[in-house]
């Protein structure tokens, strides 16, 4: 006998649902390698493991693949299925979403690279205890997005944006610590911007953390904010937030 | 009478076409209007002109809000018409176009807050010829990324890629001359770390100019490339070019 109507239609959608769950799979197991990666890279620059480091840098054309390949997947559901409302707004911020998963394995790389440099030197130019501080929070800070996506909870990804402007303050500090550093022995000055440029990419870590958080918001919430909105969200009254963008340098 | 069923398709294929058509155009105004944010952004480098510099930081604002409107506009775009073929990849082009329009927004404004910061100095601390020259590189690619998208021409688009490779390596000798400065003089190197970091926009300029190009071959050819791909398309049996993040501080 053949199938009703009915009966096809429910099959059709039980597929949807199931690429649907598949491709969100991926992306969340996409992220746990870029944590992984991230780790590794810090790592490697605490242990001055350049052997380590080299994997961390072999290993980023894998995700650079990885996002091609779930971007791509994600075309052909809204191709084939043409989701509506929420289903497609997780389609849509899957794609954004392992646009920054990549984004934060090149920075990966880049420290890893900084890693390499630092162990040739033998001895680091500078006290590194505030670097590895801030990666492991922005280790933390990529781990609890990842989190708020799985359980699309836009509360949670709400929190990370706060905590991001707390990662600023610490970071300017330490910058302005290395620059003391380096005016006080010029000699060490290219050795020191290896450091800086590790800090730098530490930034742009929180920045990406911090988009994915805001996909999580226009997934659950279905508007797009920034991160001045999500403040006003959790605290009204202090008005835009917007990463300022402020170089330290002085 | 009633339309037939025929009209009724015509009118709303033209209709979805006429959508279609305005949001490409407003995506192509908004990088018209980077396009303007940069220039005046190392204008007010050259002139030193913190007015200009506060505008073009008071004006990204509103290039944020761009990004977002276009972004939503074509979220809508999908859910309402399910796009298909090259007509879907035109809409995910342009959804990713913007973001990186906007990221160019963000370093502009990078690059107006090093402007203040130098007005205020009174006299550049080191020789800026090679930033203009970059600068001006930087802007060229990115409107050549632009014709190509409104062009839609992907071959276009590929020479974008090798000339951001090109840049590449003007970028690293103009960062050794600024570190070579500070070493010289490093009662200077706060200074002269504003000129580090501005160069350091100009670089992630490049990359998502090159990204924006990367997108225009993903709408034309339907698949996603990156960096490396496209280079062996241009030059057979030269492997992958993907930026190697190197970090020059040596």
């Amino acid at each position: 006998m053949a199938p009703s109507a009915n009966e096809a239609g429910e099959h059709i959608s039980r597929q949807f649902s199931q690429e649907l769950e598949q491709v969100r799979t991926r992306m969340l197991r996409m992220g746990g390698q870029v944590e992984k990666h991230l780790a590794d890279a810090l790592r490697s620059v605490a242990e001055h493991d350049s052997q380590l480091a080299q994997r961390v840098i072999e290993q980023d054309s894998e995700i650079n693949r990885l996002e091609r390949e779930i971007d791509t997947e994600c075309s052909l559901i809204i191709a084939r299925r043409q989701p509506a409302a929420g289903d497609l707004r997780l389609v849509l911020a899957i794609i954004k979403a392992v646009r920054d998963l990549e984004r934060i394995g090149d920075e990966a790389a880049r420290i890893a690279r900084s890693a390499m440099r630092l162990a040739e030197e033998g001895e680091d130019p500078v006290d590194l205890g505030e670097f590895h501080q801030m990666g492991d929070r922005m280790l933390a800070m990529l781990k609890q997005a990842l989190d708020a996506f799985a359980r699309m909870d836009a509360e949670a990804a709400a929190l990370i944006v706060s905590e991001d402007l707390e990662a600023d303050t610490e970071y300017h500090g330490a910058i302005r610590s290395v620059i003391a550093h380096m005016m006080q022995n010029p000699e060490n000055v290219s050795v020191a911007l290896i450091v800086l440029w590790a800090f730098r990419s530490l930034e742009r870590i929180g920045d990406h953390a911090e988009n994915i958080s805001e996909h999580v918001a226009y997934m659950v919430i279905g508007v797009n904010v920034d991160r001045g909105d999500f403040l006003s969200r959790k605290r009204p009254g202090k008005g835009s937030g917007k990463r300022s963008g402020k170089q330290p340098g002085k």
